[in-house]
């Protein structure tokens, strides 16, 4: 079994520079980790046509998910539903299981501060959801997270604020990255090689991926000549934790001996590891 | 005049989480300090359809430049320019004006190191562009950066590696920039707000934007509830600097009125500017 994810970045503080998308990041290396594959990862704008246009084109690439983060919260420039429900003609929809748990949070919150908080329209438009969501609790916040199914793909609106998103990610996403991906292993180790230029492994690199196409290694620039140092970094899923090590250690066992015979010198690094 | 930006990340180690997309962060924050602005991020991996496709997919948006960072290297897995030879059916041909820079690059390396370089087909393959292009001076690496006319884009294609990619972003890009955009400036300026929540900042903000419609007002939530922190952003670009502080100013005055006589505080932080 296999599964391949999109993700989508919404948020126009992530065009302008203002902050890196470590959102982004977090996901597809949660993903990798629990053996899926993230295909791309595509960021915009707070902006409505943009946001559906982005979803159809994300779809119609037929992942198995499709991840969107950002854009679920109360201000107007929020428009992820929106944008959701105009992709596939869907209207919103004041959906009961999120209505409850926006009241619930805001009850909490009138509690812990003697403050009355009244059910706004902007509060509500959290609990508002395309016809056919199913709401994700937020351990973490007040916007609940948005799970859709969209033929073959199921699309996952999550809140783009960190925690938030983290929290319903490990909570509710985790559990369907893992269902989709079976009972597959991942397993990556990193090296790196002192005194030998990047042209210059490039052939050895290919060799290696050939005699093991299931090994994918990737070098890594660290150090400019006349001193090069490059990070190489080597993974594969396999059925068993064991087999995807033997396949790993097999082609750096390989590689290495190339460069020493060269002069060059190497240094193990980090190993990652997820086994089911 | 305008400047619209599509930005193309291509590597897998982006996909799997390795790193960050920090390259995409500062070439974003460097296009909307001069006043451009980016319309959208896309990642995706070391893979040829999905570079052809994406170029493709990019320039279709009709932006003024398209700028692809990653792929450029000697290793088998750097395949950009071959991607955007496949995108227009052009063919790849070996640029004299590039190769010079490649062969000048080794050379150096030669009389630093001592060490013989041969020009192998991985080296020269740095130099071997889409016909149409202009080799770019990379003055802190080996693979030059290429600049190729598609239409109305001028589509960019720089080095993953940052330090690369900055310097010929700073040498050869900013110049591009600048001439699109004119003589626009940009100003920004945030502001923290304590002890409001966002959900009843959401209708303030909308009320500030729809009387200072040239200013874009964003909310970021720092810090939850019971002891709420929002950071509001506000932006704009101006024909003149004083133009765009006194929007941004004004915008910040009203809605802090609002937020004073709600019992909210109200921190300034820092201000970002750029004239021409």
């Amino acid at each position: 079994m296999a599964c391949s994810v999109a993700i989508l970045s919404v948020g126009t503080e992530l065009l302008i520079g203002k902050i890196a998308d470590t959102n982004a990041q977090w996901i597809a290396r949660r993903v990798t980790s629990l053996s899926g594959s993230v295909k791309r990862i595509l960021i915009i704008g707070d902006n409505l046509v943009d946001i559906s246009k982005s979803v159809e084109d994300s779809v119609s690439l037929g992942p198995t998910l499709l991840i969107i983060t950002g854009g679920l919260g109360p201000t107007f420039d929020d428009m992820t539903l929106q944008g959701l429900a105009n992709a596939f003609n869907a209207s919103l929809r004041l959906n009961p299981e999120a209505e409850t748990m926006v009241r619930e949070k805001y009850l909490k919150y009138e509690q812990e501060t003697g403050r009355k908080i009244e059910l706004t329209p902007e509060r509500l438009k959290m609990a508002t959801l395309p016809e056919g969501s199913r709401a994700l609790r937020n351990p973490a916040g007040t916007a609940p997270g948005v799970l859709l199914q969209q033929g073959l793909t199921t699309i996952i609106a999550l809140p783009g604020v960190p925690k938030e998103m983290m929290a319903i990610f490990e909570e509710s996403v985790e559990p369907i990255v893992k269902k989709a991906v079976g009972n597959l292993s991942f397993y990556a180790e990193s090296v790196n090689v002192f005194d030998i230029i990047e042209s210059e492994l490039a052939p050895w690199i290919e060799e290696t991926m050939r005699q093991y196409p299931k090994v994918y290694i990737k070098s890594h620039p660290k150090a400019p000549e006349p001193r090069p140092l490059i990070e190489l970094h080597f993974s594969t899923t396999s059925q068993t934790l064991e087999a995807a090590k033997e396949e790993v250690g097999n082609s750096v066992a390989k590689i290495s001996g190339t460069i020493l015979k060269h002069n060059g010198r190497i240094q193990e690094m980090s190993s990652q590891q997820l086994d089911h």
